[in-house]
């Protein structure tokens, strides 16, 4: 008898079958308004219970996907590089058993880690970016390694022509001029997703998704909810443009479930994880 | 004087005069994922003094109505069978009384006990369903009196070309395929309804609506929110497609007040159900 | 050392340099549904630090602008009166010192004590009226000082032709009736602000916002949710057709904290409160 | 058929069979802090259902008693005047009858206006109040009609040696040294019930119980919750020690439904009810 | 590289080392109040890293144990015999494996299903009962396999004086009076568990813990708050005092996580599992 | 006129006049479990107002104190020992002032800044420590500056003797062992303040007091309840204890507030701040 085990719904493939692998970031320690989202890759998975695995949006189900799901990594908390270190370590490994890393967030810093180590295995990358916040700050009261300097810090990995945002709608006066030169922003709406999409061709890409792109009236669970946002139904339509894309690792960001007391933010991040998986780990 | 009455909103007539009687079926063993239902009925009436009894959408107030509010029935929990056939009971004598049912659920199930009591009398019958689930399964866990199957039971009842669906954006593979083969269905909108209102001319129709085909944002209060539904003007102007039609009962369902800490989701409630009383029971 | 001091983000001019003034009006005794209004200014500014001071809509930033925030006034709970006249106090020294007043209410009452001082100033005073609900009961439940009865208050201090309500979708019936006559009312939209802002020309202009005007899925966090409201985008691009217009005083109303489990709705209000101050109180 | 019917649970008399009469004051509009105590009455009838009717502490059941629930009465938001003249009059009314009225608040102050007409027919009335706070105040921020000067008001109906206060543990410096003088007050505790009860022998006494002279563990449902409390079983205890006075009248105030995420207070107070209904409402 | 494994904090050891086994039993059905007691099982698990695995009330550590978690069974919602069945064929599965259940609900009705199983393997077993209700009833609204009536349903296996009840605050009439006949109740208190654990003696034991037996401002987060409960401490000792008995199985039932806004409750729950597997699974 | 100054209750001294300085430590980034005290300080504050002045326990009035309320510092997210100099920093400043520093927490780590800082000063320092943990642990996932380890890291300031916990009833058996050695502990309970204050002596003291030595029943408002813990009156009576001590230096630790839905613990922890600065601020 098998000890009990939980993943994300219908995600049940061994490492050794499986082309994607899930892990939950559980950090949150840079976040600078409210903490919490810690709890979404456990939250995520427990109440994955309550879609549906088919998709009526693609008319494709998980149970004929070979997903794995390894749980959440150790992250100490208080502690940034160290955190980054680990979701690293893991990614690395995955990449090398020639898998593709989905990972479950955790405040957004936890992208760094997974990018810096695709970017080493993928020279050429590029990143998509769906966010409310540009991200681009140099630090934060002092730290570099922010939730809010963290598209700041992948830029320095690679520096222009790499990045492309979506929906921004919230930062200084200082990031937003610093993007406009540095960084390919939509501001507010995601309606050049199709034509950035055939840009990318088949430049590896990796696609980050911060979920308080999304208007706080479809998700209020969020550590700093921006008024103004897209529509679910516009971030499945962008996300979708996105299918012929090389995604060779994309992340899900900043659901934070104790701000969520209907579940309603929970429910429409597990169906969007739904929906990512489908698109982008075909077979 | 006269022991504490508590009716929803302005729906005081007495039960002679009445032309309309709303009651509620407070029930939901079978629910699948969250439960909570049952306090919809009660909630409704309680909160439905914050709204008021006046609609500027059809220029009419309730006040103007004979409705006779007959409170909850006593359902038992963990029956669904008895649960159903108390509520055929009392559906039963309402119809015998020459009135109209409306009631107030509880979860899906308890609309099967009704449809099954009005079809009895109008043999002709069709009902139009609003939902963000298909709500097809052959059963639940083995369980055929489920939530989660109550189309399917009602289609047993008269097979295909009786059954409207609008909104629906949710089910297993199997659900969604059998619905295209024996049911009509709208997927993901209500766009249709207006040319389905005057394809059903005089037939008899019953109306449900369970609740969570709305867009989780206007409507978290419900047990397993959906993203990507409709808008509350979307589904008015739907429900207002039908007001021409031969509505012989109808129902609202799905309300979990639990779920709804704002107390947004049971105003919306209160509302619809006041624009469907004044839309389906003329005079 | 300065004692604690706590001002909505970036609004630290002090007194005598600023050209705008921010005052609470924590009231909310006559609120008929669920009182908790008086929460709102305060909590508006502690979450105001959740915000950026940047507003990428207007490029434009609160650092660059002079605003006082005086803190609360203290108003006797169960007096409606004395309130009113507090508000007037204070409203009349902001005026005497040639700044202008934004009041964060509070209920709805409070602009009563607002325009009726703006008004002594400026006899030619028109007032514009974002709100869910027509507020122009003559009384309620024989209250003349009610939120449910502001504008019905306002009208009789100078009659036709100067209330111009936007968004209304709920009132009695005699209310709707009322308004027809008397205002100037857009029903449910808010389409036509850019013709009445040109209308309004030099006139001197009190801009009144009940936030409930929003729809409750962006805005739940209010005493009393009303379906079918407008979205924040149209709220704003609103908004902004008054900023030619002579504003000379301003408020925002009706955010009830404790009904806002997930923040979103506070967040909102500082954001919009943010766009209001940059709009209205230039240099 | 007889329309909705909501009561107190198992309190199904009609008013002319009825010893004791059960009526709502739903009112808080002089709250000086945190306002909600309005929900109260409905929210103690409706959750009812979850408690037995029969008391093991007594060995008594409600279902042997005769008791009447007349409802709520209509209270006008924001005037605490025509508030309590409102109380008085039903009061009035229920003592002409030769019933015994039980008033479920709301805030503190609505035990003036029951106070004020029991004392009318009962000249040689004495006071019993289980409170945390004093009450004493001479006014709240010049509002003579508070719920902090309730006791203060009652006093001046008929000066010293008349009001019994147990259980507190708050108040100003002032309302604490004037109670010394001028009422008769067991700090903290509720240890000389007993002997008070002794002392009242057959006075008539009204019997106010503020909920929150419980600990805020047992009670934290409560708009001003003050720590270090008595427990439940002590105040059970307490109040069982005037079974045997000639109770003329009481109520149970300051419930807030809204803070009560749990359902424990409310739950608590429905059970405090039933047994002040057995004990206080003999036959 | 495993599955993402989640258990009960430090309960990692292999079905075949283990000499107890833990599993869920997430039915709530026939719950009459307010259900949810379906999160428990899983709720409890997720937040017990909340806690320490050692013990220093018992100089003891879940490290040194050998239990296995078998996760949650599958049970039908709306059955009750169904999910009884279940129930019984997964404890006499672990019973004839040599191992000792533990099972954590769900609502009380669950503990039929395990104690109709160890009962046929230990034809002498006694029941001990903590719990606020007697659990008594014949049938609840006329079904049989409610939670109110699941002692009834066991007193049925085997008759007098294998029952034995503790702080026992809550029943009808009826309940009450019979239970006095039937069973061995300590109403209230818990004071007589040390006498009783020694009348025991050698006897196969059977220990289910409704938690509602603690006072609701210890564990408010449950279906039916019963005001007046005994401390954690209190139970504690009184769970203590039947470490030297033959306890052959044991159950935790009727946490709610829903009601538990603070997350007290579920610690408090995690705590009491960790001691009770300390104390009953020795080895 | 003066910018909106917000302190705790009565707190109103410049830092001229005044003998102790308040002060906010806004930092929860090595929370293990759930984060979110980052927000006491400022909750603190502004429900300050809800407490009266006046403590009827030592009939003393904070109005007669004079004392200073600085706000909060500025810490960096996710750096532990830049957080930490900040601290030292600012309490460097109020000692070199001659003034008594009072901090507000903000998890338990911080206590570390400001006793390092008050032992450079008194380097004869004892520290009176209230918690249900014993925080002793030499690293959290091998961080060194851990709330967990906060007494750890203290001891190695001044070795054995020096350090007295009580209230203590959570921790690893390592953690347990080691404290046996080296530090003073009371387990579970705090019985020997009385005698420990006596044998202190004229010693400068530091006290800290992590709130959740309470029972999570009377404060639930905490990252890790720990269930089994003291009572509030317990709690005032031992910090009375040292009254007569000479307090250097205090703090007051662990307040959650998104935990504290009722407000009940935060009403709690300002009446025990008003206890503390009664009794260790004297003049």
């Amino acid at each position: 008898m098998e000890r009990n085990v939980q993943t994300f719904i219908a995600c049940e493939a061994s490492y050794n079958e499986a082309g994607t692998v899930i892990f939950g970031a559980p950090f949150d320690s840079t976040t600078s308004f409210r903490p919490g989202t810690r709890f979404a890759p456990q939250t995520i998975r427990s109440e994955s219970i309550g879609i549906e695995t088919y998709s009526p949006y693609q008319d494709a189900d998980l149970e004929d996907r070979h997903i794995f799901d390894a749980g959440d990594l150790e992250l100490p908390y208080g502690n940034a590089e160290r955190a980054l270190e680990t979701i690293e370590g893991f990614t690395k490994k995955i990449l090398a058993d020639g898998k593709k890393p989905c990972m479950i967030g955790g405040e957004h810093l936890v992208t760094l880690g997974a990018v810096r180590t695709v970017y080493e295995k993928y020279p050429a990358l590029r990143v998509v970016h769906f966010d409310a916040h540009a991200d681009l700050r140099r630090d934060y009261m002092g730290e570099r390694l922010s939730h809010a300097s963290v598209m700041q810090r992948i830029w320095h990995l690679f520096g222009d022509g790499r990045i492309f945002q979506f929906g921004i709608r919230s930062g200084s006066r200082e990031e937003i001029v610093w993007g406009k030169e540095h960084v390919s922003t939509e501001m507010f709406t995601v309606k050049t997703t199709d034509a950035v999409a055939r840009e990318l061709g088949d430049f590896p890409v990796y696609l980050t998704l911060d979920l308080d792109v999304l208007d706080p009236s479809e998700f209020p669970g969020t550590g700093t909810p921006e008024a103004g946002g897209i529509s679910w139904n516009e971030l499945r339509g962008a996300l979708m443009n996105f299918t012929g894309c090389n995604i060779v690792g994309f992340d899900i960001c900043e659901l934070s479930p104790h701000y969520d007391q209907s579940g309603a933010s929970t429910a429409l991040a597990c169906k969007t994880l739904r929906e990512m998986l489908l698109a982008f780990s075909k077979a």
